[in-house]
């Protein structure tokens, strides 16, 4: 958040709370900070509703335009005290503070408070703010505290920014894939199966598998190799790869064979840690770059399962490269140009990168010998520069325990940011599982191994994607990518016969509305989101013809032929 | 096994007895039936390994050359007591029958026996059988009997038949997939991740992914659709379905989830069930054809996992169709029509067709109406019949308790028979799952549900396939079709070269042997049973062209798009 921003959010959480003890002479208040997107401020002894945001607003408006302005002072507790004798909340907080604290007044509201603020209320932009919702709260984010009342606000620089806001959040809740899932018939949950694991119906699953084809064959052109591996193995497995002991809160209990326990899998690299280790590895054969879209299983609490953006079960398009060391810059290029492609395949242009290194401070926090982070971290930012993304953020102290990585993510229609991709340099699962190869002069060494996994889980993307394109997917990834509208029954036979052309030409499309008037048939199909409509009567049967609608858009009578290039060109 | 071969096995172990009794006075003797492919019998006081074979052989062949006739005698208990006195197994076995017995008399050997065999000894054929090889047996099979020592022995009509078989079991051994699967690095297993768990190497993922998409495209062109589904469900799900009932000793041991107990998937039926009741569904939606690469989970004692053909872990090529009593005739046979299709695809021309009906005599053991047993037996059989296979195994008693099902066995070429196909007709699950539709009335009914996999089990399959061809296989489910072979380091650049623009046409292709002598190299590429050997010279190089060998055939030069060509109808 830009600093000016904070301090007007800020600002308008003391406003707030300024209106609320003028309209509410009672109400004690307790914290109010800026947050993403405004601000907000919790209450005791208020009673406000929605309805009573107008009121409110006015009244912070009223503040605005008397221009009060926001005076800073210091002073001691006791004072301090004093001053909040009648503010529970406000004593309670003073208590885990130093002898000197700072309070600000604006006009006669006084609040115990850090700052910074604007000069004066005059400062905010009465038409830049509104009034959003109310929740229940616990004093300080605490269940052993008193619950108290939120009253949210938004606030952005301008009354533009807050329209786009409000706008793309409407949006969003119009796009949400769970309602767009159902609507489509893309994908379900059932309870009795259990929470968090989607059942794919046929266009879903359809989706789904277009999605991971293209991702698994601009991987098997980029010279990955496609492997397999099962969804379960022995906890001793886990045990040497550590999984046991740093994941272990991911992982779903343990289920018994033989009397040995075995896990679900969170994680696929253990696995292609044992093929590689499976023989001798000369310097030749490097690198290996093994691709699965493996299916895992990760233990989420319920409440923050969502859809298919959080589940318990999902697919990584998952590859791990082992290279030598001087491989390490071009794989991690090789990734990155991938990662491009693949987004702006999809429509997803707008990528932010992300360059997690270590806390130089505190490299005893971390895995692995200062020439392997300082050669990893290396080769991460040259990559990054040599593939042309000079700018990224630079993330001290973020790198995983094992290793540095670079993480970028996807920004939606909406404006919102979804990290999806990974891109990690791993020195901790070579070294825990001995894996080598045999260098130039015939001497063992430890490769590095790189894990990438770039739509990341297939289910998340998805259902991000579902929510970017509101269900609206490119022709080449639409479940359906056109429906046949015959006007009458007499029609019907025709309809088929074109079905069956077009299916021969990898189209996939149905024959619908049949039983329905047009005008209904057609409302469907653009509501299903059907990219074609194809609506055939007498004149089209009798012409060999189809009368053409994508999206909406009257594209008059095609030949079958015309159609199938126009769609293979789409 | 025709009743004329089972009396000559069955009398051809009387014989190895007899000859066992005349080399070894103190033998005791216990059981010996005709067994596929031959016989055995098992001893007492005996101590032969293979090679006291050719004496054995010998001793019984001069048997056979004596002509001694087989004598059957109908005798009380206590007679047939006092004829074995020193035989004890004789003695146990006499226990268990009735009060008439009949024993056979091969001149001195006499044997308690229901026969029926041969007339005289020599009515055996003394060259079309071959001891083969002992082992421990217990006594009636129960390991709380005495361990014996059992003979095996070979035995056929003819000579021939006898070398025919032994042929094929040599290549069979010399076939053996897991051998394969090892020199080709298709697949490994690992101790650690855990017994009968395949893992895939990129060769082995790339052919069964080729297979499955096979599969997949094959359903989706047979009007078929896609679904996905998680690998574990609630254990409420398996109590509803009657899994944790009549399946529990195949499901792998519970798992928590909180509190929670979740359970592998056996199957994938319960799913699509869920999936086909998550709305109401009208006659007109009818058929539903579900198909889902669905991997399951299905314990099997340690003693009997074998490679692929017997894991714990295998997808299906499963698929669920629900339909109404008037279509069930029909979509069986478009579910045989694809199982012709793709067997014959891949080049396994010799099925074998089985129909398992209800056991007519106890109705009471299986699950659903009279009319419904009848309805679904005759769709199965006209099925049968409509698709012109007349010639088929009908089954009694064998039809599983929920429906009535046709099997189907592939032969392999070394003349195997594999339950690999299955298409069943299930009324148990639609009623379990309270599955309906609306008719054209506007009433409920309860639809029917085929089960079908037809590739079966992908490992099993993929087991059985590697044996069939020998790890030869087919050009475009090879899943390296191509190896480019540079003379020398010269040439490499071009080989590259080559292999992008291969690449770039869809097939599946790598540079090799640049270190190696160029004999080696193909040597190498011919044992790895690559089907195209592709040498490139200074020669090569200059003409744009390359020298191609086809499995060990030399097809001389040819231009890289005559070769594209080529391979693609290949």
């Amino acid at each position: 958040m830009k600093k000016s921003l904070e301090k007007q959010r800020h600002s308008l959480a003391h406003v707030l709370a300024k209106a609320i003890l003028e309209l509410n002479p009672n109400a004690e208040y307790a914290m109010g900070p800026a947050i993403e997107n405004g601000f907000y401020y919790d209450f005791k002894n208020i009673d406000v509703s929605e309805k009573d945001f107008q009121e409110i607003e006015k009244k912070m408006k009223k503040i605005i335009e008397k221009d009060v302005p926001f005076k800073k002072k210091t002073l001691s507790k006791d004072e301090a005290k004093k001053i909040f004798k009648n503010q529970p909340f406000k004593l309670e907080l003073l208590k885990d503070l130093d002898q000197k604290v700072s309070i600000y007044e604006t006009g006669d509201f006084i609040d115990l408070c850090e700052g910074p603020h604007v000069k004066s209320t005059g400062d905010l932009n009465p038409e830049s703010f509104k009034l959003d919702r109310t929740s229940g709260a616990y004093f300080k984010g605490s269940e052993k505290n008193e619950m108290l009342q939120r009253i949210y606000g938004l606030a952005f620089e301008t009354e533009k920014d807050l329209n786009e806001y409000l706008e793309n959040r409407k949006e969003a809740e119009k796009r949400d894939h769970r309602k767009i899932g159902k609507k489509q018939e893309l994908f379900m949950f059932d309870e009795e199966v259990g929470q968090g694991l989607p059942l794919y119906l046929p266009k879903g699953a359809m989706l789904r598998k277009l999605l991971m084809d293209f991702a698994m064959e601009t991987y098997l052109a980029n010279g990955y190799e496609i492997v397999s591996t099962p969804h379960i193995a022995n906890e001793d497995l886990w045990e040497t790869s550590g999984h046991l002991k740093h994941y272990k809160k991911d992982m779903y209990g343990p289920l018994e064979v033989d009397g040995k326990k075995y896990r679900l899998k969170p994680m696929n690299c253990p696995f292609h840690v044992k093929m590689y280790n499976s023989k001798t590895r000369s310097y030749r054969e490097l690198p290996k770059r093994w691709a699965e879209m493996g299916t895992v299983y990760r233990y989420e609490k319920s409440g923050e399962l969502h859809g298919l953006t959080r589940p318990r079960a999902f697919t990584q398009d998952d590859a791990h490269i082992i290279c030598r060391g001087d491989q390490l810059e071009e794989e991690v290029i090789n990734a990155l140009k991938i990662t491009k492609y693949i987004y702006s395949t999809l429509g997803m242009e707008n990528l932010i990168f992300k360059l997690s290194v270590r806390d130089p401070g505190k490299k005893e926090d971390y895995f692995g010998t200062d020439a392997e982070w300082e050669k990893a971290e290396k080769a991460l930012e040259d990559a990054l520069k040599s593939f042309g993304q000079d700018e990224y953020v630079r993330d001290e102290g973020e790198a995983a325990f094992y290793a540095p990585k670079i993480d970028i993510d996807a920004v939606d229609a909406m404006g919102r940011r979804w990290q999806l991709s990974t891109i990690q340099v791993d020195f901790n699962v070579t070294s825990r599982f001995k894996m080598t190869y045999i260098n130039e002069k015939g001497d063992e060494e430890t490769p590095f191994m790189i894990h990438r996994a770039l739509l990341g889980s297939i289910e998340r993307f998805l259902g991000v994607y579902i929510e970017h394109t509101g269900g609206e997917f490119p022709v080449w990834l639409a479940p359906v990518q056109a429906w046949i509208i015959p006007i009458s029954e007499k029609q019907e036979e025709y309809a088929f016969e074109i079905k069956e052309k077009l299916r021969k030409n990898g189209i996939r499309v149905k024959v619908e509305g049949v039983n329905d008037t047009l005008s209904k048939a057609i409302r469907n199909g653009e509501s299903q989101k059907i990219p074609y409509l194809l609506v055939v009567g007498d004149r089209e049967k009798e012409s060999g013809k189809v009368n053409v609608r994508f999206r909406g858009e009257k594209k008059g009578e095609l030949k079958i032929e015309e159609l199938i290039e126009e769609m293979d060109s789409s």
